[in-house]
This record gives C-alpha cells, sequence and structure tokens, in this order.
C-alpha cells in the first residue's frame, strides 16, 4: 500500500470472471446483465441448475448458467446478491468454493412493515461482516448496494449515473472491485471504508427507498468533491 | 399529508430565526456562517454566552450569541451540533426551552481509532432517536449530517454541491427543514425517511471519512435520479 499511489489507477479485471450467486434475482440479475453487458465474462448461480440456465440465456452477452457450486468454483470474482434470509446459509455451503476467491456482498439487511423499510442489524454488525466470519478463506469485500434493479435490468438504460461505495480490508482487494464497478457505463467505484462500517452502507437502501417513494425515483448515491 | 403533492414545492422559511447549540464548535459555526451568509436570521448557542457572543462577532451577518438555553428559547428551528459526548446533558437541560420547538439533530455519533473512525451505536438507534426520547414536547428531526465543516466555514466557497437528507415523523416539520437546506447555495433538502433511519444517514460520516482520506477531498452526498 503506497499512500502516494493515484486513488483513481486501477487495475484491468477485463479478465476475471464473475460470478453472481443469487443470478436469478432482481438484484443479481441486473448486475449480470450490467456487467456481461460491459463485456466482462459473467456466470449465473442458482440453487437449481436449471434456472441459472434459464436466467442465463434470457440475459444473453455470453452469461454461462450453473448451481451456485459450480458458480463460485469456475469465478474469480464472486458477487453475493441473494435475499438477506438465504445468506448465511448460502455462504456456509460454498465455504470451500470460496476460499481464496474474490468475494462482494451487495446484501442488504432490511425489514419491511406498514411505515416501510427498516435496517436489520445482523450480529456480526453487517452482511458482510457476516460474509466475512463465514469464510474465513476468502477475501471478503462489500459493494454494488444502492442500485436500483429497475435501472439495472432495462436495457434501454445505457448509462447508470451513481457512485459505487467499496468497502474491505485489503487495498488490492478494493481496487479490483473499483475497476469492476467502474467497467458499467456512468459508475464509478469508491473506496468507502473498512468492513466495520459495512452496516450503514447496506442500511442507507432503507432511506433510499424513502427517496424513492417521495420523489417517485430509483435514486442513487454520488459522491461530491472526488 | 397529501401524497400528491409536488415533494419539491416547499414553505417559505425566510423569516424563521435558527438557533444553533453547539454553535461555537467546526460543524455549528460552518452551518450558523452559510445560514446567515443566506439571510436567515441566526443566534448561535454556547454554554458560556461570552463565547457564543464572540463567535457570533466573527460570524458577522447579523448572527447573534447567547448561551444555549436563550438561543433556544429565542429561536423557531434549533440545530443540535454538539459533540456527542455532550449530547445528551445538553438536551436534557434544554427540554423545557425546546418544548414546541422544531429541533433538528446533526449529530454524528462516532468513535476514533488508529484504524480510522467507527460507528457508535447509541442505545436509543440514533442521536437523533436520543433526542426524541430527551425532547417529548418538541418536534425533532435530522439533517446536515454529510457537510464538510472545512467547506462550510470557508468564505471562498460560492455553493455547496451536496444533498442534504432529511429525517423526521411529519411531513410537514421535514419540509421546513428541507426549504431552510435549500437557502444555501447548491444544497438540497432530500426527504429521506423517519427517524428509525437516522442511524445510518449519522454513521456514514465514518466512510466520508474514509473517503476524505484515500481521496484528499471534503466529501459529500448527491442522490441520483431526483
Amino acid at each position: 500500500m503506497t499512500p502516494t499511489k493515484d486513488p483513481w489507477e486501477l487495475p484491468d479485471v477485463s479478465g476475471l470472471t464473475v460470478g453472481v450467486l443469487g443470478g436469478t434475482g432482481d438484484q443479481g440479475r441486473g448486475l449480470a446483465y450490467r456487467l456481461a453487458r460491459a463485456g466482462q465474462p459473467v456466470i449465473v448461480g442458482s440453487r437449481a441448475a436449471e434456472r441459472a440456465e434459464a436466467a442465463a440465456a434470457e440475459l444473453g452477452h455470453g452469461v454461462r448458467g450453473l448451481d451456485n457450486a459450480g458458480c463460485a468454483r469456475e469465478s474469480d470474482v464472486v458477487i453475493v446478491a441473494v435475499p438477506w434470509e438465504g445468506h448465511a446459509r448460502t455462504l456456509e455451503a460454498l465455504r470451500e468454493e470460496l476460499a481464496g476467491k474474490l468475494v462482494v456482498d451487495c446484501v442488504n439487511p432490511l425489514g419491511f412493515d406498514k411505515r416501510g423499510a427498516y435496517a436489520l442489524v445482523p450480529e456480526e454488525g453487517s452482511a458482510a461482516q457476516q460474509a466475512a466470519a463465514l469464510l474465513p478463506g476468502a477475501r471478503v469485500t462489500a459493494a454494488f448496494h444502492h442500485l436500483s434493479a429497475v435501472l439495472l435490468q432495462d436495457p434501454a438504460v445505457e448509462k447508470i449515473d451513481t457512485d459505487v461505495m467499496v468497502l474491505g480490508e485489503s487495498r488490492a482487494d478494493c481496487e479490483l472491485v473499483q475497476a469492476l464497478a467502474a467497467r458499467i457505463p456512468g459508475m464509478r467505484g469508491v473506496y468507502a471504508g473498512r468492513l466495520r462500517n459495512a452496516h450503514q452502507v447496506e442500511a442507507l437502501v432503507a432511506n433510499l427507498i424513502s427517496v424513492n417513494r417521495r420523489y417517485h425515483a430509483h435514486a442513487g448515491v454520488r459522491l461530491t468533491d472526488i
């Protein structure tokens, strides 16, 4: 880590295969679509291989579909986009396949009631910290929390004007994820702290849901002055 | 509350007197300066009236200085910008003066160690919820968390390009605070949810501190698509 390094100088990640666990859900499907459309090799994972294959065929752009274990095994970078309810169970079952992989958790633990969305607080502090606790052999980061699944999946949307906050313990790993985010037109990947500060980034989605309701929007986040 | 109302149609707040508790600290002084410069009647409050008067004289633009109780009593809107450590004590002592007032909490409960800043979790959930618990007679909102005290206080900075996330239980109260934020050139006041979702907005400052270190910036937040 050289503190004088230009923080916008990011590695070339165009050759890395990106797996998306929960790739048949709205968020996972949207991320897979955007990355594949940007030229990234992408595999969507699902509990059932057939569902993953069907989603892959729909997504096009060379996306492949495998069951979660195959997806994890064949990918360099693995995005975790499963529902919060299945987060711990899914990761525990993939501990071996995810060893040594760069894992990107984008799960937002939220509850909903008639007053809207609210943040849940995982015992470990955040979904990302839960992933790090469950996957001692993986390189866990957190990113891609604030993206609208609607915009991600809409083929008519050319650019997604937003920043992706990237959290993690290793600068090199964060920079890989930042570079991945930057492949999607309109997006920047911005380093935004260590995993112990992931909870508020995950939980901010509850606020974006309030913004979306009030302003009839698909709100995202931009950081200013950078 | 009329759900079809244009969310950008905000009340005229130019005649309201704004008090800033903790108005001699960096954040409080910065907010007082920006609001007064925009033409708002402003009173800075401090434990010691002389310190408030000295800060007011330095700030100019018609700012007045009073002790905290006087500041609370003579203001319509009271911004709480005290250090987290003094938050509960300060508010408890002003329960009577703040009854009926519109209170805007902008306090970020943070801890610091050699790895940087991290979020503290108040027993009530957030600083804003602590204020609401301590001030049953006041109208408590939360806002102005993500502003750089450096930019706020720099007279050479004409515009502060950022959004102010406003949280609260009453739409009318939130709109008053949104209108107040909008008086400062470059700022928008955006409704961002109920007080139960204030913690992550407060805590996000820990992430902005990481961003500032990495990018040598005074980062703020803009919401996109609104």
